[in-house]
This record gives C-alpha cells, sequence and structure tokens, in this order.
C-alpha cells in the first residue's frame, strides 16, 4: 500500500456567490507576483516598486481602485491611487525606503460616484433632462457626508444642497473637479474587493543592485616573489584596488587548508612539498570554516583588514564554501554530518566516474541536518561579528534549497544589511530558484556570451522578463576557475571589451584580478578554461607596473559607473540595431531620463567595425528633428548627431568601445549673449 | 479614519528550513494551473490531460516524479509516472473519463537508487572498482524490501544478496533493468515533496468541446407567410436543420414579451399595432422567464420540440436573458430586485446618453441580492426540468461575476450535463474571466477577424496559450445581431469563406439562420452591422428553397465535421504559410496522427488566388520525401504533392476552400501482386 500524500485543497472556489454576492469586482495577474507569491520580489533602497493589475467588473460602472503597502510589522497599510493604462490593465507605485520585507496588494471597489459624474456629463452634453440624476448625485453626497468629518462633511453637505438646488448651478458643482477630489476621499468601500494575497518585497540596500567587485587572493599580495603573502599585504593592496574603483574586495576562502590528498600546482593530485594547496579545500588540525589559514595572520589581520578597506569604501566579501576536507576539525567530531560508504569510510565528493577524494560534502540530509545547519549558521554569523557584511557562496546549488532560504533569513535578522552572491554556474531553473530563496545577487551565463545575439537575448531575458524581480545579475569576465576562449584569443582588445560589456550591461560586476588587469590569457592547455600555473593551487607574483595593464582603464570605466545613475540598474537596458553584426549598442536611462547612457561596443577584438546604430524615437528623450550631442565617456569626445541613425566606427587596437553619455541640449545662436 | 482591510497573509516563507530540511525538490511551473489555482482547467470526456512542472532539486541526484489525480469525492489519488522531457521540465497525463470535477498535483522526490544505478554505470565504464558501491546498492535493495512484500520482497532480497556477491554477477544484476523496475515500485518517499496546490480540472461532456450551432427564431417557422410560427411549426423544421448537420437548436428567449415600451420594426422607438417585439424583452403579463409566450405555444409543445429533436440528435439550447420589461412579474412581485431612481421609479437600462427605457436591469447589488439569485437559479433549474441542457446566456458581462460562477456550479449539482455559452461580445479580459467562471463554452472576435494576419494572431493566442486551457470558443460568422460587413459586400462566397473557417477554426460553431444559408446581407443601412428587417423586431418569412441556399454545402462541410477527429478540437490547430496574404492554411490532427485535416481559404471573396503552400516538415507525419495524396472533401477531389511546397488555387465563384484530408501512403509497384 502506498502511503496517500497529505496535501491541502486551497483552490475550491472561495467565492462561490452567497457570502459575496456584492463584491463585483475581479482582480487578477497582480504583477510583481514570484511563484504565485511564494517568493518576494527584490528591490533596493530608494527604488520604486510600480505595481499593475488587470482590474475589470461586470458592466459598465466606473473603478477605483488602490494600491496598498506596509512595511512588516507595521499593520497600517497605506494606500496609492492605481491609475488605469489601457485594456483593464491599472498602475501603482511606491518608493521602498527601508531595509527588511515590505507586503502589497490591491483593492479595487465599483465606484458609484465616479460612475454616475460620468453619465451626468454625457446626458448633460447630450441635452437630456437631469433632474433626476441631480437627485440621485445629492444622495451619493449625502452618504459621503456620513463617512466624512469636520470641514470636508461640512463642504461635502454644501454640495448636495446645491445638487437639489438651482438646476443650472446644480450641474456645475456636480461636475466640479472639486467635488470629485473630495468624494474621492470618501469612497463606499463596503463591497470593495481585496486581491486575495499579500505579496512581498523584499528589500535591501543599494550595493544589492550596484556594486564593483574585486577578486584577489590575499596569498599573492606579497611584496617579494615566492613569499606567502598576508592579510597585511593585501592591507597594502587597498590602495590599488581603490585607485581603479573598486568597492568590494571578495577573498576566496582564508581558512586553515587541509593536507590529505591535496592538489598540487596545475590541479595535478599528488602536491609536491611546499605546495599551498587550494583555498578551497578547507579544513585542518589548525581549524575550520571559523579560523584563519595561518600563513595570512590573525584575525586581528583580519579585522584590521576590513576597518583599513572600509576607510576606502571598499567591503570586504568572504567566501562560503560549505565542504571539508578530511582534516577538517567537523571529520571527527560530527563525523554524522558526512555521508557514510558502507565499509565506514566518508564518502567524498564525486561526479560519477570523477573522484574528488580531498573533499568531504557535508550531508545536508543526515541524521544530524539540524545541528549542522545551525553550525553552518554560526560560520556566517561569525564572520558578520567580525564586520563581513557581504557573502559569496560557493557552488551552493550542490547545497539544499531549503537550507539557503532558512540561513539567509536567520542571518538577516540580526545583520538586515547582509548580502549574499550565489556563485552557481548551472541550470537556469536552479539558478533562479536560489534567486528567489534569498540570494541578493546571482553570477550570470555571461561569461560565455560572447556574440551580439546572444548578449541581446540573455540579457533581455535578465532585464525585461519576470526575472529582474528576483534576480540580480553579477558579471565576470573572468574568474580564477574561467579563462574563457574569448580572453584566451583577443588579446588585450578582449579583456577592454568584455569589461566594458559586464560593467554596463551589469549594474552589478566584477574581476578577478591582477590576472584579468594584466592580460592573463594562457590557457593550461588547448581547449581548457583553466588558467596555466592557476592562482587555485599556488601563489603568483604580479608585476602590476606592467606594460599594458588595464588599470587606468578600469578605473576609468568605474567612475563612469559612479558618474551616471543610468548605469546602477539594470531595469532600464535597452538594445538598439546597429546594422553590423559585430557591433553591439545599448541604453540605460534614469526614469527622469535626465542622465541617459548609449553603450556601443566592438565585440571583434582583431578589426576595425563600423556601422549605422539606430536610436528608438521615444524613450531616450530623444528629439529626432534636433541635433544633440554624444559625449564619449571613456575618450571625452564629443560627437554631434541628429536624427535616429548616427554612424560608428570603433577600433580595437586604441578603444573597442564608446560610452556615450546624451546631451540634448545644443547650443545655439539664441544662447548667444547678443542675439536678442 | 479609513477602515483597514482584512487580508489573509498567505506568502509568509512556508518552507523556512528546520520543519522540512530533508526535503530538497523544488517543484515550479505546473501547467495547466490558471490563476495559480483560482480556477479550474477544463476538459471534456475522454480527453487527455497532460500536466507540466519544473523539476529539480540541488546537486546532482536523479529524481522521480508522479502525476497524482483523483476525481472529486474520491480520496484516494491514481499515480502516474512522470517523464523528463529538456530543461528540467517534467511531464505526465491521464485520460478523464467522467463529467465532473478532478484534482491533480505533482510529487517528486531525490531517487537514491536511480542516483547509484546511473554512478554504477559509469564507474564501470571507466573500469573502477566497484566493491563499495555495491554493497551500498545492496543497503538500499534491502530497505526496499523491507518497503515490499510477497513476491517481490522476495525478488528484491534475491537481488541484495546477488550484490553481496560475486562481483561480476553483481555489476550485472545492478545495473538489471527488472532491478531498476522493481526498485521503482518502491521508492523512498520519506522527504518527497507534493506541490503546495491541488490543482483542479472540470471535466464536462464533449459537446461542450465539438457541437455544431444553429439558431433561429420559432416564430418565423410558419408555413404561411406573415402568420406567428408556433414551436409546433419549429418541430416541423427539424429534418431540415438536421439535414444541414447540425446538433444544437439554439432558440432566442421563447417568453412571453412586454408591451411598454415595446421597440417596432427596425428597432424604432414607437411599435406599431401588430408589432410583435423582440424576444429579448422578457415578461408580460403572461408570465416571465418560466412562462412560453402564448403565441408560440404550450410548455408540452416545448417539450414535445425537445424530444423530437433528440430523434435528430439535436439539443434544444435556450436563451438566458436576466432582464425584464415594465412588464414583467418581478416588477410588481420584486420591485427589491430593481434599483430606483430618486422620484421611485425604476431605473431602466442606459448607457449614458442612450435610454433602454423597453428594459429593467436586474440589480445583482441589491438588498435583496440573494433571493433574487435563487430565483435566477430556479429559472434555468426550470427549463432543466423540461429537458434543456444547454443555455445560452445573453450578455453575461452585465451580471455580477459571482453570480455566474456560483450558479453554474449550483445547477451542475442537479444537471452535471449541463452547458452553458457565455454571449459577451467584450473586452477581452472580462470574456477569459466568464470562461474562467465556468462557461463551456464563449462567443468571439471571430465575427469580426477577417485577414490573414488577424485569424492567425488571434486563433494562435487561442488555441496556443493557457487561454485554450479554460476558454472554449464558439464560432458565429452571423448572429441576428451582427451583418459583418465581409458578409454584406463578399456574396455567396463571403458566406461560403466564413462557414468553412468558423467550422474549420471552431469544434464549436454557430449559424444564425435561414438568413445565413439565404445569403440575406442588406444592413438596415450603410455602415450599420444590423439587418434591414430585422427578425428581432418582426416575424420573416424565409424561402428555404430559394436559389444559391448553402444548404448543401452546410451539410457537407458539417459532414467532414463529423467523420473527422481532428476537427472536433481545437488544441492540435496550426498555421502554416502561404505566400499570398488572401489565402490562409492551417491543420487539425489528432493525437496519433491518424486523422490530419488542411484547410486552406481564400479570403478574398472576389478574385481567384492562387500560392504556394509551406508544411511543416515535423507534426503532420509528414514524410518530405515521399509522394501523398491530399483528398479535398469538399469536392473530393483528389492531389497528388511531394515535398514541403504546393501549389494551392482557390476560385470563390466555385469553392472558395478545400479541406484536405491527408492520406500519406500513395501506392507503389511494391504493392502490385505480382510484383514480387
Amino acid at each position: 500500500m502506498k502511503k496517500q500524500p497529505k496535501l491541502q485543497t486551497i483552490n475550491e472556489p472561495t467565492t462561490t456567490g452567497l457570502d459575496q454576492g456584492r463584491s463585483r469586482v475581479a482582480i487578477e495577474n497582480v504583477k510583481p507576483e514570484i511563484d504565485c507569491g511564494r517568493f518576494p520580489a527584490k528591490r533596493t533602497v530608494g527604488e520604486s516598486m510600480s505595481v499593475e493589475a488587470d482590474i475589470f467588473a461586470d458592466g459598465h460602472d466606473a473603478l477605483s481602485a488602490l494600491l496598498l503597502y506596509r512595511k512588516e510589522g507595521v499593520s497600517r497599510w497605506t494606500e496609492i491611487p492605481m491609475q488605469p493604462l489601457v485594456n483593464d490593465r491599472w498602475r501603482g507605485a511606491f518608493e521602498v525606503q527601508e531595509i527588511g520585507d515590505h507586503y502589497y496588494t490591491v483593492q479595487a471597489w465599483v465606484d458609484r460616484f465616479k460612475t454616475w459624474r460620468q453619465g451626468l456629463a454625457k446626458k448633460v452634453e447630450a441635452g437630456q433632462d437631469v433632474a433626476l440624476e441631480l437627485l440621485a448625485g445629492a444622495e451619493l453626497i449625502e452618504l459621503a457626508a456620513k463617512r466624512a468629518a469636520g470641514e470636508d462633511r461640512k463642504s461635502l453637505n454644501h454640495f448636495s444642497a446645491i445638487l437639489r438646488g438651482d438646476p443650472s448651478a446644480a450641474i456645475q458643482s456636480g461636475l466640479d473637479e472639486a467635488l470629485a477630489i473630495l468624494m474621492e476621499k470618501y469612497p463606499d468601500r463596503r463591497w470593495a474587493v481585496t486581491y486575495d494575497k499579500e505579496l512581498r518585497v523584499n528589500v535591501e540596500r543599494g550595493k544589492a543592485r550596484f556594486s564593483t567587485w574585486y577578486e584577489l587572493f590575499p596569498r599573492s599580495c606579497a611584496g617579494t616573489p615566492g613569499a606567502h603573502g598576508t592579510l597585511r599585504d593585501c592591507t597594502e593592496r587597498l590602495p590599488y584596488v581603490a585607485g581603479m574603483g573598486f568597492d568590494v574586495l571578495y577573498l576566496p576562502p582564508i581558512h586553515p587548508i587541509g593536507y590529505s590528498f591535496r592538489k598540487g600546482k596545475n590541479n595535478v593530485l599528488e602536491a609536491q612539498p611546499g605546495d599551498v594547496g587550494s583555498p578551497w579545500a578547507i579544513g585542518a588540525k589548525e581549524g575550520g570554516h571559523k579560523a584563519i589559514h595561518p600563513q595570512l595572520g590573525s584575525l586581528a589581520d583580519f579585522k584590521r583588514l576590513v576597518a583599513e578597506a572600509k576607510k576606502f569604501d571598499i567591503e570586504i566579501a568572504l567566501d562560503i564554501a560549505f565542504q571539508c576536507t578530511p582534516d577538517h576539525p567537523y571529520v571527527t567530531e560530527h563525523p554524522e554530518w558526512f555521508r557514510k560508504r558502507p565499509d565506514g569510510s566518508i564518502q567524498y565528493a564525486e561526479n560519477p566516474p570523477k573522484k574528488y577524494q580531498d573533499i568531504y560534502p557535508l550531508d545536508f540530509e543526515s541524521e544530524g541536518w539540524e545541528e549542522l545547519w545551525n553550525e553552518l549558521k554560526s560560520v556566517i554569523l561569525f564572520w558578520c561579528e567580525q564586520g563581513v557584511r557581504i557573502f559569496r557562496a560557493d557552488n551552493p546549488h550542490t547545497k539544499a534549497f531549503a537550507f539557503w532560504e532558512w540561513v539567509i533569513g536567520e542571518v538577516k535578522k540580526d545583520y538586515p544589511d547582509a548580502l549574499f552572491l550565489a556563485e552557481a554556474f548551472t541550470r537556469p531553473k536552479v539558478m533562479y530558484r536560489l534567486a528567489k530563496l534569498g540570494f541578493s545577487q546571482s553570477y550570470t551565463y555571461f561569461t560565455w556570451r560572447n556574440t551580439k545575439s546572444e548578449l541581446t537575448q540573455y540579457f533581455t531575458d535578465l532585464t525585461q522578463t519576470e526575472v529582474s524581480d528576483f534576480f540580480r545579475p553579477n558579471l565576470w569576465p573572468n574568474t580564477p576557475d574561467i579563462l574563457t576562449e574569448y580572453l584566451q584569443f583577443g588579446g588585450r582588445p578582449a579583456f577592454m571589451t568584455r569589461l566594458v560589456l559586464a560593467a554596463t550591461l551589469g549594474a552589478n560586476y566584477g574581476i578577478y584580478g591582477p590576472a584579468f588587469e594584466l592580460c592573463e590569457n594562457v590557457p593550461r592547455e588547448p581547449g581548457s578554461e583553466e588558467y596555466l600555473n592557476s592562482e587555485k593551487y599556488e601563489i603568483k607574483h604580479w608585476d602590476l607596473e606592467k606594460e599594458g595593464s588595464l588599470r587606468e582603464f578600469i578605473a576609468r570605466v568605474n567612475r563612469i559607473r559612479r558618474e551616471n545613475r543610468a548605469l546602477q540598474s539594470d531595469r532600464s537596458l535597452r538594445f538598439h540595431p546597429v546594422d553590423n553584426p559585430e557591433i553591439i549598442a545599448f541604453s540605460k536611462r534614469t526614469e527622469d531620463p535626465s542622465n541617459v547612457i548609449v553603450a556601443v561596443v566592438n565585440l571583434d577584438p582583431h578589426h576595425t567595425q563600423s556601422g549605422w546604430l539606430d536610436l528608438p524615437a521615444e524613450g531616450l528623450g530623444l528629439d529626432p528633428d534636433q541635433p544633440f550631442q554624444m559625449h564619449d565617456l571613456l575618450t571625452d569626445a564629443r560627437y554631434l548627431w541628429q536624427g535616429r541613425r548616427n554612424f560608428v566606427q570603433l577600433d580595437p587596437q586604441s578603444v573597442p568601445a564608446q560610452i556615450f553619455r546624451m546631451r540634448h541640449r545644443i547650443h545655439r545662436e539664441q544662447d548667444f549673449d547678443y542675439f536678442m
């Protein structure tokens, strides 16, 4: 006998008529609404939360609708009138001003006064006798007066008296805008319909939306070649990182590295004496996830790094890699947190037929899972206590979904400003699920999207669909794991192209340096995306002053990002046609639009490409009949354009991209003092 | 102080980790799911109910998933294994066999045995030592054996013994398909996840999906010109209607017609003596919605009509027009069911500045609404008792939504086979809402969709989107209210074109006759869509034997519909390119596809049009390398086609359409007896 699943029936018709018979309005298709409200939408402080819904009733009566919202813990709703768009679609918006969960829903009702007023206007226009209509209006106003008090009540009673008096004065008053506004304050909401869900929007601080990441290995920061860098060396590197304009410095795991099955240089199975191992092989006799690798320094050094970084407006982001080496203290202290093989040994990681004997995955299904989860939560809280507020989760898609939703919620109870980046390069639905569960930002497929059609399709999906309500892309042209073929074969121009794309397509982006700015592009072997002599397995000494470093270029791009609000959000991204498949063009704008950025990028790192760019007639505030100035913020060159079609040409050997700021007003003779 | 709305918070995160930590599977995006399960999907008896969902978990473990379903009132679920498609999408299907509500949901779990089996295969292929893996497999099998009984338990224990024995036999048994099938019967579902909604599918009888309607005015059925036709005359007309192949005979309201403000011929305000009024002006001293207009005959006559129709496989459909004339008994018996004007008079219908003083709308919001609703329900039940099971609701979009959901549900409790057609020509979201609320079929915009792009767009929306799960189109080329301009100006070919389109695009369609088959096409005035001397306001005498009647053509089209199952559903509709904008082509097929119909229609009623038709390489079972026969069921001509592109030519003066049945097998020399 199979066990019958226990299920809750929630979709029995709830409005079966005889209990809510007089509530005539239907509210449908509310957006945003992620998975029927199971997950919250996302915004950052100061962003606008626009809500739309289909709202309609039977018949031809006029409706009124409100968007209701409240912060978690506040019981009183704030009410915002919604406006009809077309085709029974309505919209309202509010600005979210605080970190934390907010709730919103929609309420609507048949508005008898509005209906009456529209009918009156039409009848008057058709010259009909409206004596009875005026009395009907007076009745509605008198009912509203009973709901009002003070001056408003007095005014309403005054209006109703007029409507019961001389017809021509009555008509004029009945159609008076002031009366309509007053009546709007005292609607008859007895049979108002409220949408059957309170939907949630989770608000995070601005950095969730706009951040500029730099990843480096502290052990490669030593001044002397061959020496093991320390957190102090890393602290010395802050001016360099800040000089390029980064505001998040992300460190691979800084915990003790295991010895058993340690990998050697270039990931060979047998480490040689002196090989330092991978920072992601966490745990040794010196400690686990709450300890610092002794060669990096002390907890005090770490706290000093955090404090010094703050002076440069840089936040330290730590890596959360919940996995253990065979030497991790958990293995002996909590063997129940790992899966056993039939011989009693602990199951190492594998992806058959591949084996990863240096890593023991934690078993999120184990008998001791509750204790395990609480321990992992305590790891994050520990680093929060040391001043860390940004965490990059390593391979979150190989840990239980429920764990992430729980642990992110728990951490935010104590540290509402904590942010989480999901480092998952996996199937699209899994990536989206992680974002829904609470990750503030997510790695993307940008890394492998190189052509115009790939980029256009992918970023249209990310920014112009429901995905934009829960998934915040963070774009990485490279990582310690990924040296793409585009970078391997495109030379320095390829690095510039990918940097501009990442920094302008994504309000959140990051690079793994100094490999990136030094244009490191040699793979371990042909066809591999691994770096040769990867920093994951050995200490590197980078020559930061090397000729050709993109340091200054990156600094300029990041300054452009800071100075142009349009680039600090992904919502407004739109692609524009160029009649050359090697050139991609897109724009971002502020809502006003006081700040409009148009990026034009040559995707071909080898040849100069040119073409005609088509800008849209609407949306960018462009007047196609007037000349306007395009100011290339990368080169400071200014171009005079007119109309929708303009010529662009990009030489990858100088700068493969232009980041234009549109400046609409062109000076004219009238602006000349003597003109008048 | 504004009243705070009372709301239920249902979207607090429910899976907060520590209560369901070991349930790792996510189930998302289940289809069909109408408005988060608020409304049921629709099917008819015998149809397949295909359900899809995104199903995935963290990591790389293999999953198993079930589609669960049960009929209302049955507590036990039937379980159907779901199969993975691509991109984490899964599908399962069941056939609905009974009228009434059914529930369905999805269950899935991490399948440790399946995971183990896949891993074993890969390790064996890589030549790895699998001794421990075999023991791990034996453990899983032994656990399953405990869940099994009888022969199955014995078999499982036998398998586990083998897995603990000689390695090469163990490997072979571990990968044995028989073991996999056996293990699938006893899965470990302790941490299975069941989708959090039970979704509903409402099943109606086949006629909801496939029906052929004929509308006529009984009062125009008299044998003698000028005489008032009766229900007996209407009964005499049955062989004529059946001869054309119709199976639903829909009558405009048959109730007593009011006298106050009765409209004259051609809808003039003042009726002349002898004017018969509009059947939709319901109610007089002779009775209301449960009475029969005296000049039509008696209730006994009506019941005889229903019974006689049945002999021709025709069902009588009645009009539900819930509105009253000032003479309706309700007006004096229940004045509280109508809205009052300030002078105490009853508010007539209006759409300012237009007035309809012959009609009093019922006030669905009135204080007496519960009593009113129950009375209206009793009207429908009364006619059900007389043998009627199909109702066409007049202007349902001007009556409360909640009323329809309630009353349709109530009627179906007693008469599960009752069907309802929504006669709403209104805004799209309102039309869809009515369908969701329970109407079996709906009028559509087909009436005004004439061009290829209009038809393609509209019918793609209706049949290839979620709309197809709740909205069943019923296509009318004309109605007593609508003589389209296409029919006014296109002559007889226009009527043929529109008939073929209605009958092939829509599994449900209807015509208003005899106006249609006699190609009546004179409007009241230029620019009007009203018929001149409309039957709505006067008695007509139709010359059924008139030359040019489409009677035989209609009979042929309807026979084609009956004989080809492909045309009895809208789900498979697909449009195919023709390089001529005046020719539209589309196909329908059965699932097998043993029955494939391709319709090609010339939309230009004035000129012969030709072009090249592109059939798809897939979906119709077409082998582009083989010749195939296209059998035009309208003319019985047979064409030999080959490949995807073939020539079509249609002369509207003969037949403006071809309804091909694809016949794949063409005889060859091998079929000749002496060939071998």
